[in-house]
């Protein structure tokens, strides 16, 4: 058992030199005798695949194999393993990483677009092939999520999993909320400093977080959960005032993932939410990610750190490939093959929560009255409101926030659904749920 | 690879059935149908050894065997795997490991003791036999904290390992930052709820986080630390009035456990520290652990949850059955063995930190120029003070809070020798490290 299976090298074919296949280059080079150590085997690269020879990524690939196919890599006899890096759901990444599970080449990959879109096959190749596939780096970065989840947790029934799990997002509220600044300016400076990218669809609507989601998902409840099942709510809508408003109410917002079984199946979605200031997950700040988990018997666990980097990105790819050369690896999900079906979906609609209500109205008798009445008729019932007097700015236009009991998601919509409709309310009404997180 | 080692069932024998025993009973029994699916076996409980036969333990244990001597589990052929939870580093519970693994059974533990003391002669008698031992409760209860340092960060060279180790004590000083109570009566309520053992000497006095930074220290960094190398203080000494001074510092008092790796050896010290409040360790309150490890690819890592307990204990307990039952398992202290040597301790006195230091001195002139002589003359430079006047209950002897810029450890020892002489200093000086955590 203690022995590794093998005391041979364990031979990589790289496929993706990016920031992140450089930093697996070099902390493979400087880790060297501690990875040796560890598994008792040397972990060497033998080949490559990029796009660029001759770019300068800052690390030595002389003397490794260059193959402008990925798909080289496969066939090379002198590969043991692919480490997939080159990123996207479908095209040359999926291809190669179906072409060496095929071949029965264990695969160590970052792409959680990838995972998240096509897991369910990638599982049945990996188990038809006795080919593992792993991806510690394809939720939050460094964070081991996923061996926390599908191992460290294995004991327990989980209730809900998920977290924090954008880092671009998460930076772009704090400083949001740090500066008073509104969502585009601080998106821009994001992008000035490499937070992020310059197409920020990704991040700031919420797709990158609802990938890593259905990852988290489908290991907390052992089976693979359909990414189009996951509700996805992004951050371009929240404003200024509202970091500001949930601070006085004693919240901050994030965007969390987060993912719960419930009687009806499985509700995952990835929202904004109003977090209680002193909850764990509202002091998360900045570029840092982190991963919740609540199982019956082992309570509430929280794991935070670097979500992105070349760093905690090459950790996370390494930490696969110590598993590897330890002999280590176990199902994609998790689970026995045979018991996997995929996980009944419940419509978000379905449940509880309260909410915050963030409305832009005129500023003249009645409007609060008006408002009310909806909600009242909704069934929907009010813990507290914020109204502020105009200013020189935005008057006629006032904010006027609202916070509800604990309500039906359904009532919320319905309400809203009339709110808007209201002629004294002047812009889309902002709803966000509020999480004890 | 990604089939378990064996469809069979995976059959225990559990010796000591107090509150975790028993938990791990009742987890078996409500998870047995999750557990199969995740490792492909029945895990069953088929003998116990306990003292009293006749307790009521919330499980039924009337069809198992039963044995009064607990090495009889390790002669059971039957018995695959002898879960230990007797405790204690000597005695029965020593004996009944060292005889599993010679006898080449696995061994799960929940023990701190025993690996903190016992370790390296452990892992060599595993190691020697092929026979696991697996102890991930032994650190941080629920928190797969072991799974994270010496799977999750594999690949990375951890510069520092630590965290809060202990509930009881973060449990008693949250109380007493929030109350202004002091110690003993915190304490006594802390006994009364049953966060405190009858004798607290072993949690207050922090033996059994040192207990903990030990294991944790010798996973980080891949070899056996003498426990006695680890230099420990509880937290006996800190008054409630420490954390209202902290408080207007700007910190909180936690203690911590916390191992560094520096060019001259490891320093391990479990010792109270003043945490920035809004660091995410500060935010760690009541019984709940939380684990910090840093490296130079991955950054800072941080797990927070339960650190005891009988429902998050029995989780990390069968997390490890898990684990067996998967057919993984590696080295006690994640190397391969033969590249392990003791490690090499650094004395605590070696190297720098911040402090802070509350004395009570009489109130008259020139008490304050008297101190600061001797600190200038240490070469210690102060970066604030707090002086407050005195009231009628502790007049004419009034507190006096100095904080230093970094200094040498030796240099502050040797300051506070020479102030504790001074006849205006009425009480021993309590200096308190500053931790950037």
């Amino acid at each position: 058992m203690t022995s590794p299976s093998s005391s041979s090298p364990l031979r990589l074919g790289i496929a993706g030199l990016g920031t992140v296949g450089a930093g697996v280059i070099r902390l493979l080079h400087a880790n060297a005798d501690l990875l040796h150590a560890r598994t008792g085997r040397t972990i060497e690269v033998v080949a490559v695949s990029a796009r660029d020879r001759t770019r300068d990524r800052g690390v030595d690939v002389s003397g490794l194999r260059w193959y402008d196919n990925a798909l080289d890599l496969v066939s090379d006899p002198d590969v043991d393993v692919v480490v997939e890096l080159i990123g996207g759901a479908e095209g040359p990444a999926r291809a190669l990483v179906e072409a060496a599970l095929k071949a029965g080449k264990p695969v160590v990959t970052a792409n959680k677009a990838l995972v998240a879109l096509h897991g369910s096959a990638l599982a049945r190749l990996s188990a038809d092939n006795a080919a593992p596939l792993l991806f510690e780096a394809a939720v939050a970065g460094g964070i081991p999520a996923i061996k926390t989840v599908r191992e460290g947790l294995a004991a327990d029934r989980l209730l809900r999993v998920g977290g924090i799990l954008n880092g671009t997002c998460n930076y772009i509220l704090t400083v949001m909320r740090e500066t008073g600044q509104d969502f585009a300016s601080v998106l821009k400076d994001a992008q000035d400093l490499g937070y992020a990218e310059a197409d920020p669809t990704t991040d700031v609507d919420g797709l990158d977080a609802a990938h890593k989601l259905t990852i988290l998902a489908g290991l907390a409840f052992g089976r693979p959960v359909a990414f189009d099942s996951v509700h996805v709510e992004g951050i371009r809508h929240i404003g200024a005032d509202d970091l500001a408003f949930a601070r006085q109410l004693g919240y901050r917002i994030k965007l969390l993932g987060l993912a719960r079984m419930t009687d009806d199946g499985l509700q995952a979605r990835v929202t904004p939410c109003l977090v209680p200031q002193h909850a764990p997950l509202a002091q998360v700040d900045g570029v840092f990610n982190a991963v919740v988990a609540e199982g019956e018997f082992v309570g509430r666990i929280m794991v935070e750190g670097r979500g992105a980097g070349a760093g905690p990105t090459a950790s996370a790819v390494t930490a696969d490939l110590v598993d590897l050369a330890r002999g280590q690896a176990i199902t994609l999900w998790g689970v026995q093959s045979g018991t996997v079906e995929p996980v009944r979906a419940c419509p978000i609609s379905v449940g509880e929560a309260a909410f915050y209500l963030r409305l832009r109205v005129e500023d003249r008798p009645g409007v609060i009255a008006d408002i009310t009445a909806v909600l009242r008729d909704c069934g929907v019932s009010l813990r507290s409101m914020l109204q502020h007097p105009a200013d020189s700015e935005t008057a006629p236009h006032v904010p006027l926030v609202l916070v509800t009991h604990r309500t039906s998601e359904a009532a919320m919509q319905a309400a809203i659904a009339q709110i808007d409709a209201l002629s004294v309310v002047t812009d889309t009404p902002v709803m966000i749920r509020i999480e004890a997180a």
